[in-house]
């Protein structure tokens, strides 16, 4: 059940970046907390994080992976690295208003020599570094000074290995094989928990030699008084006659994720959705060509605003963002926005969410893709019409 | 699309119970992060909570719901209360290293008047209060004196009023209904995705008159290396003869959860699993007998443990946990559990999942119902064969 996903020697060599950074930073420890953190860096791969987990970096030495007792078993099972080292606090401790695992947890790393005078980064917008944790690792280690890392680990996964990208690819494969059920789905009378349950379905199912994972984020559809606000998911309306939803989904395998969005008309677009399209994939083509090395985010996010520009539109919201490994609620790694005032050089194998996603009031349009940072411009990973995809109504 | 989901006067009567329990705490406002919290008191429902929100409830006054520009739209659509006073922090400000969104609501409240000296509630184990979050709202009000909320609203939510327990049996009913998808999935030969597959379609189409929502955690299964491990999701393993799986599911409906777990033997169970299902099986039903008001969590517990200690078992770790509106990664409450030390007096329509596993080396067992504590004992909200699940192999 439970084969690490993971090789040895990609771990070890992901530790090694993350020390050099740590280094860079004059950092002597690092407080991980983020599940795609701790995945990437020692493979563990459960539903934990909604309890207090951390993974503690001493700049040497080795690492310690800290969970509830319960979990610590499947941390011997996919945590291929530091899995010796697991503390699990005890069960009894799990939701008090009186003490914290993290109390716990301090003294045991206190135990091991841990407590040592040094500058000790932590996640401060890692989404499951609660408050409450960092008061107490504050409180039972006042020898630290516990600075914000800025996502260093997040950051140093933003440029993907050749077995990252393979991940990718097949996470790529699995987004589009969601989407075409997705398109597959929609019909006059369906309901939107429908389309849910046929694209989670997809999602779980995977293609042949990729088999799916649970993405970060649910399926999400644009439709009806919704169809120019992101972020709502499904409820129980039909699909009526001559409308439009937009689909956003992710494939995942291996917790590695490839998001895609399209909008479909059922039936007759309205005129001004198709114009819309058009502008839209026109500036999601310009963006595309130019995420090659040596360029900037802020190159890609300039030739998208040129095409709308030229047709009186504009985006306030950012273009893409870097992706990879996932965990609820997030696909995104939180580092570089493809926006005007990111000037990242970009690099081959970085891999970006490019979503033009064009919101008006009362209807929308949305075309993403996940690619990959190459020569020449972007090698796009997912495969989906890149337009307004119309499904004709009998 | 967005009809709201609770009505007004449920939502108004719900923020005069959580401001009495301000007055009892003497708390002069209460920075509520948690999705579940805030949907509890607002109506606010949207894939959102990635970046930063919050809603500010002041003693007196309106409430202030703050959130991304982008879904601020999505606030308005939703959060039936409160609406006309969301703060949409504009989009330049998600993932920054050198400012952070709360930086600007800090802003906000004070232009409005909330940088008032007091002492002021934080969640300090919400998973989407981020020390970031909490750092820049120190800095940006230090008129604050900012004190852990000790879960106060997760405390209001336990007793649940009539409409809601309407949503908790609509709940049960879908999370019956993908058990029974689950069930029938498991053949030898299927792999584990392809099970996930079907219960997640089913826990999305829900059953007539209950359309389902998305669970707060995804499906999982206990199954070959990993069936004594919890917490572990699906992989490409396939259902083998004369093995067995334990399955932990949620119906979810309108956000309100019923988890459910059963373990499946496919073919002949071992006399051990067999043994330990049966004594499991007694002890849970010992425990929710007792689960009616006036009696205690450690009462239930109690029960459970006699029944258990006289087969030589003990569990360690808590037999349930209070349940109601969920968003990811948990659909527990965080506030009452079923545990030896817990004298938390029970009242009537207080809702629990009892969860009765046992993770033996090597292999598992887990019953479990999603309850109403009600005169007499357990109002049992899920519908699944209590016992060992045997599936015959052709």
């Amino acid at each position: 059940m439970t084969a690490a996903l993971v090789a040895p020697a990609e771990l070890d060599a992901r530790l090694e970046r993350v020390r050099a950074a740590m280094r860079g930073a004059e950092l002597d420890g690092l407080l991980v907390a983020d599940p795609a953190n701790i995945f990437y860096l020692s493979g563990y791969n459960a539903w934990s994080f909604y309890t207090p987990q951390l993974l503690f970096v001493p700049l040497e030495g080795e690492p310690v992976l800290a969970m509830r007792e319960m979990d610590a078993l499947g941390a011997h099972r996919t945590a291929i690295r530091y899995a010796d080292g697991v503390l699990g606090y005890p069960e009894p401790l799990v939701h008090r208003p009186d003490t914290h695992p993290m109390v716990w947890v301090a003294e045991q790393l206190r135990e091991r020599g841990h407590a040592r005078r040094g500058r000790i980064g932590f996640e401060g917008d890692a989404h499951f570094f609660a408050v409450r944790s960092y008061l107490a690792l504050r409180e039972g280690i006042p020898e630290w000074d516990l600075v914000e890392s800025r996502e260093l680990v997040n950051w140093v996964r933003l440029v993907k290995s050749d077995f990252e990208i393979g991940e990718m690819r097949a996470a790529g494969r699995v987004a589009s094989a969601a989407m075409r059920a997705a398109v597959d789905a929609i019909e006059e009378g369906v309901p939107l928990y429908e389309l849910a349950a046929r694209v989670q379905a997809a999602q779980a199912r995977g293609v042949a030699g990729a088999d799916g994972d649970y993405p970060a984020i649910v399926p999400m559809f644009l439709y009806g008084d919704g169809a120019d606000t992101p972020h709502l998911t499904w409820t129980d309306e039909r699909f009526g006659a001559d409308t439009a939803v937009s689909i956003e989904l992710a494939g995942a395998h291996h917790r590695y994720h490839a998001p895609l969005a399209r909008t479909v008309a059922l039936g007759r677009p309205s005129p001004e959705l198709e114009r819309l399209a058009a502008v839209t994939v026109e500036g999601l083509d310009a963006a595309l060509a130019v995420l090659e090395p040596g360029r900037t985010p802020a190159d890609a996010h300039a030739a998208f605003s040129r095409v709308l520009a030229g047709h009186g539109l504009e985006k306030r919201s950012r273009l893409g963002y870097s992706i990879g490994i996932g965990f609820p609620p997030d696909w995104g790694e939180r580092t570089v926005s493809l926006r005007a005032d990111d000037r990242t050089e970009l690099r081959e194998n970085m891999t970006f969410h490019v979503i033009a996603g064009m919101w008006m009031t009362g209807y929308g349009f949305e075309a993403s893709e996940s690619v990959r940072v190459a020569p020449g411009g972007a090698d796009v990973l997912t495969d989906a019409p890149r337009r307004l995809i119309v499904k004709e109504t009998p």
